[in-house]
């Protein structure tokens, strides 16, 4: 057992960290000044544009796709980094083009696409031309039982003809999202978990209506594509865009959620760390009652608690993205499962505290910490929510002892 | 000792809760739309005047205030009221003429008005015919401590000029808010608590810059006139807007701060009673894994909580009013400070509950549950953060064994 | 609607009070001396007797009973009293003739004994003569539901013949115990709950073997005559010792709840009292770091909160007191779960941060904190475990929204 | 970055699971009705020694020391197996001899002991001949602020005479712990942090009165030698029984907590896991309302928190490990802090979830749970309450951001 990082990470860490020094953090003002300035616009300000290019240049880009086509790194040494990410959460996985749902998009095209699906949407995502967006949850039904699924995916002729509605398809405001890919039943009759298939739905195919932005507590999260309604109504692509076969559906599903909930859950952390050097900041300079906050034991308490919750959280990702490269994601599925359910209710503890600790101003727009705050709350449905995940974790620990 | 309600109370209950079926509810969805399509206006929209009319002539109208002026209810009568009016709570309150900040600032000229100033100001927002607000916090310093303020008030011949920055003022982005009451500093090298003063002041003042809604979490709350930030340069009335005397706005202040608690208290306990209808509807309703929600054990568990908490939480309200009837604010002092502490918490919980409950769509603008979820965790800053009063509280309960 | 107390209850208040001071807490430290220096004696020193002779003398005798048998008080009347008692939970109960399960068996024989019955043991119970057990837990099965009752009482000629093995028989093992009341199933092929009947079984029936004492965290209470495991062979007693009629037993033991929950809860909220007043004792004594710990902020934030927790808590109890009174067990159904629910938590909630509050020394036998944990901490089971009255009030809490 | 045994520890964790299946749970029944039957003796059964022999033998001895006088393990190598004692946490630490206090006291024999005082006790213990006790709380004083530390050790002639009184000294009540490491003052008026020395007390000198036993909620501890309180009058011992030198007491107390914390934790941990795996069990067998209690959810929500809290814990506590094998106690200061802040409070809550888990039977002396719950409460105290440490974490988070 070994808790240091190895020399490629550690490398790779200190140059995320200049650039988030000297390029991503000094961005913050001016690019939420742009977004506030216009309320129309989807998707990240031009500015971001600079950033990328800027990233691409010294190496971070693509982080999180292993193998040849991305970084080739390994989730154990693409976690660390993604954490550090997450400490300006609205710019920095975009800049490195290291973004849901695109991330995981390309992880599908690249484990599941065809040469030409690859050609066609993996190559302009993968060089950060294009976005793309990922559209399984419905408004009608509990969606993370996936035998819910209403939309249908009907072969005729060489076409397949989708109609159903999704909802929370976030990105797909933005009208960069060129490319969804939608999940459907092609067989409602077959087994359970073979019912369901992907196919990639050009944005600007006849059919597809993109209804309103959903709110999240407030935000609408334009800086990054929103989160859409969509109606799909006799919407017809070629059989070729279907993603691997007929049924795979689900498995493809399962497979994109392994790493894409790793990395929710390192950016959340880094999300976390924000809020705690923000915290200490703040209570450190904030007078009441004649002296510093920092002197109040509540708030004491408040800081070591963080520290400890996350300090704990950090540890256990990290085995599972050394679970994840070693014994494969089916193998590190309790582990992924956990942290899916510790995240996100840790690092809310943490920023509602560190809201508190701000007073009002810590619930408004001149701190990162309530947005954030929001985002954070959605990881607890995002991927079902964490009550199914703790259900399935028990029976598995039940199995044990039997 | 008894819990029945009083039979005045029992029949107000009965015209309110008939009106809120007649004329509330079914408004919210207009309510609503209306807002969304009106981005630029601050305040409620036009159809609300409509139910205000409505309501006086049911007689529903200032029930909040005590004496000839208003409806003449105690404290007691009043609360079972005010919860009732936070099961819609944009509506609701504004709808009876009982919506903060207006009912405190009611209170304080009631109280300690000039003739002259209940004329020119109270007799309208009686009426329902202008808008007020109280600006007290300020961005710079931790405005718990009243001694912080930095504010000043400065007597120049008849006149009392200005100058300060105010931040969080609700409602003040609404031009309807003709009036503000500004708290300030007319001497600061007086005794702790008698260095501040409150005074009038005219929105339309040479010098008084509005300047920016603050968001709580990603809303604006533009409906009820938003939160401001104000800067006061140089702002000059005369001298007899003041209220009561120099050295009197500490006093004015905690004068205000009880029947406010209180009232914040019982709207959030009908806000929590509304989650919990929202989260039983939608358990009956949804269906998840072949079984309604409503048949999983932890969903059961949220809601049994839910119920345990709530109504623990309206008892203590409700004795807090009894004893502000009995004894009087200063008597019931602890238990306000007791009501202050629970409740944001504990409706925040239960809100969180019902979110969950409803998946992402309990997130959204297509519930009123996130909405709530904002304005409820501002109660716990509001009238300075839990952690201030958790404090008082406890000093008082050491000295009862020393 | 009025929280006052009434004159009665305020004057009884007052001499418990007194009698608290005079006669109670001065006896402690020789009471558990006692204890103490005879480990094989079951139930209460001796010195016992003399403060039931003064309790007596002063009216403060069987106040638990309503009507002429008892001190003839309500609900409410009797809750704040049984509180004060629960201050000193191992004294002040026995010394009123209020203790559990006592108090439960006096109103079985009250509510459904024949005149013979009641001649026989209520007399003596009433008189502070006997003391008495009752005998529903078994260890073979979760006793939570009902139909799962192992133990048989079957009818043979004019004589009923139990077989069957319970446990966590409280007091039973306090040979001064001389009557057992006995559940056990008549019919097991009535209806669900038809089967149960109760039955009178004097303590030395031959067949009755009293085999061990329970532990309840290393405490085996034998103070109060501990926590008997009891097997049952064979054991004869005239069919005229059935308690009502067959198949009746479920429904008293249902009736039997309703007071048993409430002086449990109002007991145990008076232990949190006391909790609170040690607390607070000891921390504005105790230096550390070059000041009383009465000034570090966490420490304050424990007694608010436990100020705020007790507070609401007392209420709840009390509406359900007042509940009972006018509208009747059954009527006060849910609030009765509500505060078996929220009671037990609660207090072992204050009381763990009284503990920690007085270090090690908290735990120990030199203070009553320990001692109390663990007896609040088995209310969690008492009459069924919170999860199952969580589930069933969660039930009533959907059906209202269907 | 690599989480996997490394071969050695591997190894040892495979013979010593071996020995706990075949030698450790086999002993357990047979090993409390021993304690049960013998309540006068202080210390473990005889039947201790034969398991001693047998983990000698099997190379599983003095695994806690590193070097050559010990196993040679580093602490993170240790880790894992110290976990595996504490399924079983009476007898396994024992038969290893790694039981504590003995471990800390030879540490502290072993690292700053001199020969002669080598010789005369740290050979014994390392042989598991007598047993030892670590003299350092005190009843009047809050010792976690080490200057509060009221016994005396003052220099007369060749000797040093100690007065004081302590308490909470684990183990003193076994008369098989023939040496006491006394903590005292011998300069009150130097440098904070150099007023304490530490100095060998063998039991038998005259003046050295053992009083009691402390319990600990009911428990007596008298397994393990029980919490003794003692009385030093007048006891005189040879200067040569310094360790170390005037004012080296604190820093050695503080050399001797790292290793001391981070073993506690461990066993600790394995303490959970057995309380997951009596849950699991008891929940898979037991049947209430027609189905396992295993299917219950919220018994299931139980079981998944368990699992995903002891996770990060364990790896919080291997990393801590980690870092103290290569930065050292002082560099891992934080970490083990933070791990003794986070392992009581988890394991309690596990442990009281298995409690209810099992009904009244797991607060009962048929299962481990109970008296586990009371060690592990303890905890939140040992080497000084968790509050005191996390004011501390506190202030050195806050540091990083001045």
């Amino acid at each position: 057992m070994d808790f240091a990082l190895d020399a490629r990470t550690q490398e790779l860490r200190e140059t995320l960290l200049a650039f988030m020094d000297e390029h991503v953090y000094p961005a913050e003002a001016a690019f939420h000044a742009d977004i506030e300035a216009n309320p129309d616009r989807w998707g990240p300000p031009p500015m971001i544009e600079g950033l990328k290019e800027e990233a691409r240049k010294q190496g971070l880009w693509n982080l999180f796709l292993p193998g040849k086509e991305g970084a080739g790194l390994t989730n154990l040494q693409y976690a660390p980094l993604a954490e550090i990410t997450g400490r300006s959460p609205a710019i920095a996985p975009v800049a490195l083009n290291c973004a849901a749902p695109d991330t995981g998009n390309m992880e599908v095209l690249h484990d599941f696409g065809t040469d030409e699906q690859k050609k066609q949407w993996l190559e302009p995502l993968l060089a950060g031309e294009i976005r793309s967006s990922f559209a399984m949850t419905e408004p009608d039904v509990a969606s993370s039982d996936a035998t819910n699924i209403g939309t249908s995916i009907v072969r005729d002729g060489d076409d397949y003809v989708i109609n159903g509605r999704k909802w929370w398809i976030t990105g797909a405001m933005n009208p960069a999202a060129k490319i969804f890919i939608v999940m459907g039943k092609t067989d409602p009759t077959a087994a359970r978990h073979r019912q369901q298939s992907q196919i990639l739905v050009p944005r600007d195919t006849p059919g597809v209506h993109v209804l309103r932005g959903m709110h999240v507590l407030g935000y609408d999260d334009r800086d990054h594509g929103g989160h859409a309604e969509i109606e799909f109504t006799d919407v017809r692509v070629p059989a070729s865009n279907l993603i691997a076969g007929e049924g795979d559906g689900f498995a493809i599903a399962q497979a994109r959620l392994g790493p894409g909930r790793i990395h929710h859950c390192m950016r959340s952390i880094g999300i976390a760390e924000r809020a705690i050097a923000l915290m200490c900041k703040r209570v450190n300079e904030r007078v009441a009652f004649g002296k510093p906050l920092a002197e109040q034991g509540v708030i004491r308490d408040w800081i070591a608690e963080s520290r400890v919750k996350v300090e704990q959280l950090r540890l256990l990702t990290l085995k599972t993205a050394w679970l994840m490269d070693t014994v494969g994601n089916k193998g590190a599925h309790s582990e992924i499962q956990a942290i899916k359910i510790a995240t996100p209710r840790t690092v809310e503890w943490i920023l509602d505290k560190a809201i508190q600790a701000h007073g009002a101003a810590g619930l408004s727009q001149d701190f990162p910490l309530a947005a954030s705050f929001a985002g954070v709350r959605t990881l607890r449905f995002a991927d079902g929510p964490d009550e199914v995940h703790k259900n399935s974790l028990a029976k598995a620990e039940l199995r044990k002892h039997l």
